[in-house]
This record gives structure tokens, C-alpha cells and sequence, in this order.
């Protein structure tokens, strides 16, 4: 795993507005996992609402004014009922999201991820994978803008992330920072990225996130999923327990902390993630770790619930309570 | 107007591999003028296609591959037909469009060129004009990639360029270089962007031509419009002439060369400004001379038509033909 020491950035951070909170925005929530480049329009106007209502400190107006200025399909004109309220106050979200079923297909056919654009299959993956993602991040910008979320896309290959054997080589945040001063909300993407050593491969969502935390220090971070949170065995096993709050050492390894049950121990801990074959989950809850030793507590909760409003509000923050579900992963100091 | 020696650029340009054309796809020429969001689809497709055909110097094989395996409307499944043809051998070409019916009319609304993010009216205008202008992008790339061309959307925005004062303060091409580098053509556009001192702007594709002429140096470079190219009055008028030939001084004054009529001096130059009540061709004709100015020669044609691909092929480069229409502007030197 690379160190933070080795990763090139050109932005002077130390200049940037208090950031309160990275969301990521899970795939498998706002999109339809058996549907090809279908998003799932109930959740991310849910999910878009909910942001919204999290990043305005006042009261918000009435009537919210909308940034998407787009013509509806079957309209030929643009009306755009703008009464120039007072812009609200907002605290400084920035947005993350996965692919779901957009560039999967096109990312897997192709094996972006092995690298090798001299072949010419890998080099029409790269590009069809890169169509799918962006056409992604533009939908998920209008939704967040038809709330009057300041949202602008910031594709990772387009402001020069780069990998180097995989890992991330150059994660240049200077324009993020920028745009966070400029008062905006950053929303960028898993995308595939060129690779020094292999050519090229994907950068997902939760390394990005995972580097961005590193180096804007949120004050917590959440991650939007399609299920409550993280379990002891896959979710769909009548049994499997939700995972509610987890501990992490500063030599990376966990504790359950709750619930308290006999034999939660450090061995099921390892089962867990042998038990996950996706891969998925296993990615997200190292990725967590990894925050959540900087000191920056991580929600894993379902997108779209009121279990998710509660998270992104930072009502939970803290002491979790009772009734909220989902999973915390926070340091153990 | 500033001088490229205060525009900072973090790109190691001296790595590039040579660079053949830089083309500007012009919004007029690529959208329907007079309906808000629409492309020009046959348009377009030719200028993809001839692209194609200019970009390959081997024989092009007899079956193009796409690189766009993005669902189409009305179907659910991804069919990628996929023959692992060898890649041909691709001269480097670099995109850049403008917006056509994209974005102009969210960006005129708002006003977002005359800067004061603090509005709610320019800072919902901004969010709205990217979403347009990335939103045709997109569309632009997969045309290019339904023709075999591995091209990918790069945002001057996100690669982080600014201006201050309105001149153009930051262009990071480091991206753009490592793109062409690995094989890709990157396709820019006209974008609002982050001005220092104003707060916000509109960097059109002409001036992001200009410096992407000035830092690649690229052997010749093409503006591909809806008319045939540079009049001597508005070509709506009917005794309007077309100028075939343009030398430009060192100091940047013009002379035409071609056609030499009597009385066609200077001052008629200076006339062809005061003509053009759009701006629109005379930002063309000065950021052309100065491209011109730097030794590059750059040809103004009617795109979809046979005279832009032979311009776009650089079949017209020296000697310019008397059959070809269009305007070549040069150096006197």
C-alpha cells in the first residue's frame, strides 16, 4: 500500500474552506444493479433532497431554486422560474460516487483494470467506460443541481489523477479546493485513469474518497450503500447481524464494539471479509479503516432512509443512538 | 491582453509526442442554432467520419470499431461487436468545440461572463452552464467514438484552468499532454471557469485554442464553421467576398492576399470588424492571427463539406488550391 509521502499533489490545502462532510454515493444505491445504465431516479431524488437538507445550516427557503437549466425531454424551450432568494448558507459537502451499472459492463469486458491500452480492446473499454461514468456524473449533477446544490463535475482523469501499479500516484485536488472556496460542491467519480507502470486501470470511488479524506480532512464521511450497514456475514443470510459500531486500532486491525455479543472476536472479524465475494464490501470497510485512523468517523448507511438523513446532518455524531441503524467505524483512541 | 509568460502551466510539454492538428468544432457548425440543445446529428457524424478518415494515415481498415457501448434508447442490453482489429496508426489530432445552443443561453441569462458568484442568479447560471456545455461534450466523445477515434472528455474546468481579469491566468495542459501521450485524443470545450478576480467567466473554445496552439505547437490547425469561411462583409450579403488568403504581420496587423482586389486595403480589414455584430467571427479571426503569428498555419472552412476534409487532412497545406473554399490565414514571414 502506497504512503501518503509518495502521492504528488500540487494544491496548497492549507487554504481551503472547513470542509463538514464526504458522501459517498454508492453505485448499487443509485442505480439499478440488473439494468444497464439505468439510474434509479426514486433514490437519487431522494438522496439529492436529503443532501440538500443536510448542507443548509438555516432554515431553507420555501421554495428552492434550481441550477439545472436543461430542456426536458419533449419540451423544446427552457423556463427557468428564478426569484433571486438569498443564497443559503451551506456547510461544504463533497460528493463521491460509484459506477453501479454504468461502466461496470464496459470496464469488465475490457479488463480496464489489468492495464495494456496498446491493445485495442482495452483502449475502446477505456473509452466506452469513460462515456458511461461521465454520462453518470452529468445526471447525478443535474439531480443535486435541481435542488439548487451548487454541484460541478470534476472527473478524476480529466484533473490528472494518475496510478502507478494501481496504487495512486498523483491525486491532484487543487481544482477540488478551488471549487469548495468558489462555494460549489465537488462531485466526482470512480473513472478509469492512466497508469504509469500498466498503462491504465479504474480508480473506484472508495480510494478516491479514502485520498481525499487523507488530504481535506472532513469532519466525517459517509457512505450511501443499498443495504443498513456492514454485517457480520452476507446480508442475506437470515442470521447475519448488523455491525453497528466498529473500532479501529492504529495498526489497522478492528473491534466490534457493538453489539456486544459472546465470540465477536477478532477471528469472525476475518470471516467477515472472507465471507464477501464481491469484493465490494470488504474495499469499503479497509477503505473506512483507513479514515476512520485519521481520526474522521465513517457512516455506512442505507441510502434514501431516514437512518441516512440522521447521518448526513451529523445528528449522529458522537453517541449513536438506539434507533439508528447503520455502522460507525471510528478510531479506537 | 496578457502575455503567455504570466499564464503558469504545470506541464512538462517537451514530452509530447507531435502534435498534427488541433480542430475546433464550432458550435454553429455542430448544434442547431435556433433550438436550444440540439445537435446537428448529420452534421456531426460527417465531421466524426471525416476525422476519422484525416486522423489515419495507413488505409483505415474496412470495419471501424466503435468505442461507444452505451445503451441506445429503446434498447436494455450493450452489443459490442468487437473484432480485435489491430489499431491503425493514428496521427495526433486534439479536439476543441464550443456550445452552440449548448450553454449559450443558460450563460447569457445569468451572466455568468461578467463574474459575482455571491448572486444566486450567476452561481445557478454557472452550475447550469457546465451542465449544458458537459453535457454536449459527451455526445461529442461518443460520436468520435462510434468512429473508432479513442477520444475522452477533458473539462477545462476540471483540469483546473482559470482567468483573471477575464485573460486566461492558469492552463494546466498536463493532462492534455499525458492523453495524446497514451494514445487518446482529448476533446475540450468551451467552459465557465474560475476568474481570480471576478469571481467567475466564460473561457471560450477560440482562447483555449490559442494557448493549446501556443503550448503544443501542432502542425497546422483547423476552425470548422457553418459558412466558408472569412468575408469580406457579412455573408448574408450577397456581394460579400470570400477571403481566401490572409498573411498576418509580426505587429498583427492583416492583409489579404487572396483575392487581390483594388481597394481592398486595411481599412476594409478594419471594416470586416465593424461589420460583425456577433463578435463571434472576429474573436475567430484575432485568435487565429495569432496562432498564425507563431508560424501555424490555420484554415477556416465550412465543416461536413469536402473542402473541410481536405483541410482537415492538411491536403491543402503549402500551396492552397483554386478549387478549395475556405480561408487560410498565415504568417507573412
Amino acid at each position: 500500500m502506497e504512503t501518503k509521502q509518495q502521492i504528488s499533489s500540487s494544491s496548497d490545502v492549507t487554504t481551503i474552506k472547513p470542509l463538514c462532510c464526504i458522501v459517498k454515493l454508492g453505485g448499487a444505491a443509485i442505480t439499478c444493479k440488473n439494468e444497464i445504465e439505468k439510474i434509479n431516479e426514486e433514490n437519487l431524488g431522494t438522496v439529492s433532497s436529503q443532501l440538500r437538507h443536510a448542507m443548509i445550516s438555516s432554515p431553507p427557503p420555501l421554495k428552492s431554486f434550481g441550477m439545472d437549466w436543461s430542456k426536458r425531454p419533449g419540451t423544446s424551450e427552457i423556463s427557468v422560474e428564478f426569484e433571486d432568494p438569498a443564497l443559503p448558507d451551506y456547510s461544504n459537502f463533497l460528493v463521491v460516487h460509484g459506477a453501479g451499472s454504468f461502466g461496470h459492463f464496459q470496464a469488465s469486458r475490457s479488463a480496464v483494470h489489468k492495464g495494456g491500452l496498446h491493445l485495442p480492446l482495452v483502449k475502446a473499454g477505456f473509452v466506452a467506460t469513460r462515456i458511461s461514468v461521465t454520462t453518470l456524473n452529468i445526471e447525478i449533477v443535474r439531480s443535486l443541481a435541481r435542488e439548487g446544490i451548487p454541484s460541478v463535475g470534476i472527473s478524476p482523469f480529466a484533473c490528472g489523477w494518475s496510478t502507478c501499479e494501481r496504487h495512486m500516484a498523483h491525486a491532484d485536488i487543487s481544482q477540488v479546493v478551488k471549487a469548495i472556496n468558489s462555494g460549489f460542491v465537488p462531485v466526482l467519480h470512480g473513472d478509469a485513469v492512466i497508469d504509469e507502470s500498466q498503462g491504465c486501470t479504474i480508480l473506484s470511488g472508495d480510494v478516491i474518497i479514502r485520498h481525499l479524506a487523507e488530504l481535506l480532512k472532513p469532519e466525517y464521511v459517509v457512505f450511501l450503500t443499498d443495504v443498513l450497514g456492514v454485517y457480520d456475514r452476507p446480508p442475506t443470510d437470515p442470521n447475519a447481524i448488523l455491525l453497528q459500531e466498529i473500532a479501529v486500532d492504529e495498526d489497522g486491525s478492528w473491534s466490534i464494539i457493538k453489539p456486544t455479543l459472546e465470540g465477536m472476536n477478532k477471528e469472525v472479524e476475518i470471516t467477515v471479509a472472507a465471507h464477501d465475494t464481491t469484493g465490494g464490501m470488504v474495499t469499503k470497510i479497509s477503505e473506512a479503516a483507513m479514515i476512520a485512523k485519521l481520526g474522521i468517523d465513517v457512516y455506512i448507511v442505507k441510502a434514501a432512509t431516514e437512518h441516512s438523513l440522521r447521518a448526513l446532518k451529523g445528528e449522529v455524531r458522537g453517541h449513536v443512538p438506539d434507533d439508528w441503524l447503520g455502522t460507525v467505524i471510528r478510531s479506537s483512541k
